[in-house]
């Protein structure tokens, strides 16, 4: 059993002030003076008081725990993102419940959690939603926001990287480098992400008579490495290869070293995302940074706004990114 | 404001069971009939009714929560340790109340949140605990685990990986394939897995009378990197390099790749984890593989009998790894 604890009302007495003022110092966000905090926290620790949040939730509808569904965290984009999170929602006041589904769409049994500890929001990240889940969600008015994807299916808060003009502007560029034989290697199809990205890079090549080959690669390594043997060993290879992440374009500069295939000089290989590994020596991949850091700004600002009432309506935000060139694709082939 | 909460009495009625059966399934691990649960489940579902776990939290010290602290997360090994944990507990019923550490030590601050929710249990990975952290564990009555790491300042449960007994391992078997003058790459200096790699190591090299030059490569990609380009570039440099976790094994390959020394022609180099990224083809990293499985079992298991009351003072476990031998150290080398 745990030893009684102490209550608020005892540190207000010591501390010498109201028992609001020893809620509010315990209350993130809230007014209070310098000096009643210093009071307030002095008592505290005299009196080995710890505010209770179970209590607080309770009382209050205010758990300051926010759910985060994630998926495939063995990708090295999201443990970044998880980290990122989990320091920008710390800086708000709020805490992470952590789930890790184990499939493409959420199951209800997965996010029961959320629902029973309270959660104010959930952040929904890789992971597919369908409007069942949604509406456990929304009957319970729990916020719920897409982080780096979209849904056409309901009506959701979401802060996207513009994947689409991403997609034509590597399009575009890719072309202007030179290459006249394209393909794509895909993430997983049911994502908004690799289809936009998609979208955008055929819509710039159509019109320029160029129909880029597809081939699946389901956002690993392996299916990235996969893809571009096959592109690679066929019979009209590609001689530039855009990836709809970069770990798929780790893969796939690895088969064609493994071919033999030099690269930028034989095939130019594109990622998207940015991530560590992109800058190590052996990859130096040409890729698409997406601007992570004001994505995760803008999904919590979202959130908390919506959380304290004061969005109008579902929010979009769709951010640029900007184009890293490093040394994996060749640069004025003719 | 959410919406009037059914509680338990009314669900009971419905079902025609008792509101203890109601707790019961709802309850992990709790004994009830088949029919019983099925009755229950569909009155449940029919009146919208979720247990509130904030409540039974309060009232039966049960808020089935544990926290888990890491640190370093850039660092590929420990999303995989992340999502096994999220996995293992959620078989057992918890939930994981994630906090990410920007500190070598935890401080205070940093676990408040795990007091203030009534965590159960706390378990530590890559960060270091300070015995006065531990001690408002210990005055909550709150178990702690810490897991990969161990610490003699004061007694906690572990569960290592028998990191001496590798390094000896190691030590033999690169001594066997004929290297004769070795260089150790360190993580972070303050950290048990490091230190007792190393001792293990140079025990075994010692009586052998060789004795290993050491460089900090602090457990990150670019240290490793620049500790490998001070080794090869020095005046003795080593024909082989233990370091100490993987992904500086990777940035130590990456360097003699740079500086044209090949691997494992010119030298020889060895990891320890067995991430993923250890197998792709341009690494092919001959390293030891950490039963992290086993490791993740141990702990869970440990920290679940502690919250039950069924461990009679600190339990440590230490399981041994196993060798896994790719191509980046040179065999029979004469």
């Amino acid at each position: 059993m745990r030893k009684k604890q102490v209550n608020a009302m005892e540190v207000a007495r010591l501390a010498g002030v109201s028992q609001s003022t020893v809620s509010r110092v315990f209350t993130p966000g809230s007014n209070v003076s310098e000096k009643a905090r210093r009071r307030v926290l002095e008592a505290a620790k005299e009196l080995g008081y710890r505010p209770n949040a179970l209590a607080r939730g309770l009382i209050m509808n205010k758990t300051n725990m926010i759910g985060l569904v994630m998926g495939d965290i063995q990708n090295p984009f999201y443990p970044e993102i998880l980290d990122k999170f989990t320091k920008g929602l710390r800086e708000k006041g709020y805490h992470l419940l952590f789930v890790q589904t184990k499939n493409d769409e959420i199951q209800p049994n997965e996010i029961s959690q959320f629902l029973e500890y309270n959660v104010e929001g959930v952040i929904v990240t890789d992971a597919l939603l369908s409007s069942n889940v949604v509406s456990h969600f929304s009957e319970n008015n729990i916020p719920v926001i897409l982080f780096n994807r979209y849904t056409k299916d309901f009506s959701c808060h979401f802060v996207c990287c513009d994947n689409y003009s991403a997609g034509k502007e590597i399009g575009e560029y890719l072309v202007q480098q030179g290459h006249r034989r394209f393909a794509y290697i895909a993430g997983r199809m049911n994502t908004s992400t690799s289809r936009d990205r998609e979208k955008g890079f055929r819509e710039v090549l159509g019109p320029k008579g160029i129909e880029p080959v597809t081939e699946i690669g389901n956002y690993t390594y392996e299916g990235g490495y996969q893809a571009a043997l096959r592109l690679l060993t066929g019979d009209h290879p590609p001689d530039a290869i855009f990836c709809a992440n970069d770990i798929m374009a780790l893969g796939a500069i690895d088969a064609a070293k493994s071919l033999e295939v030099s690269i930028p000089e034989d095939v130019s290989v594109m990622g998207f995302d940015d991530i560590t590994m992109a800058s190590w020596p052996p990859y130096s991949l040409t890729t698409w940074q997406q601007p992570v850091d004001e994505m995760i700004k803008a999904t919590i600002h979202t959130l908390v706004n919506e959380i304290e009432g004061e969005n109008e309506g579902p929010i979009s935000v769709l951010l640029p990114g900007s184009l890293i060139e490093r040394c994996s694709v060749s640069t004025f082939k003719k």
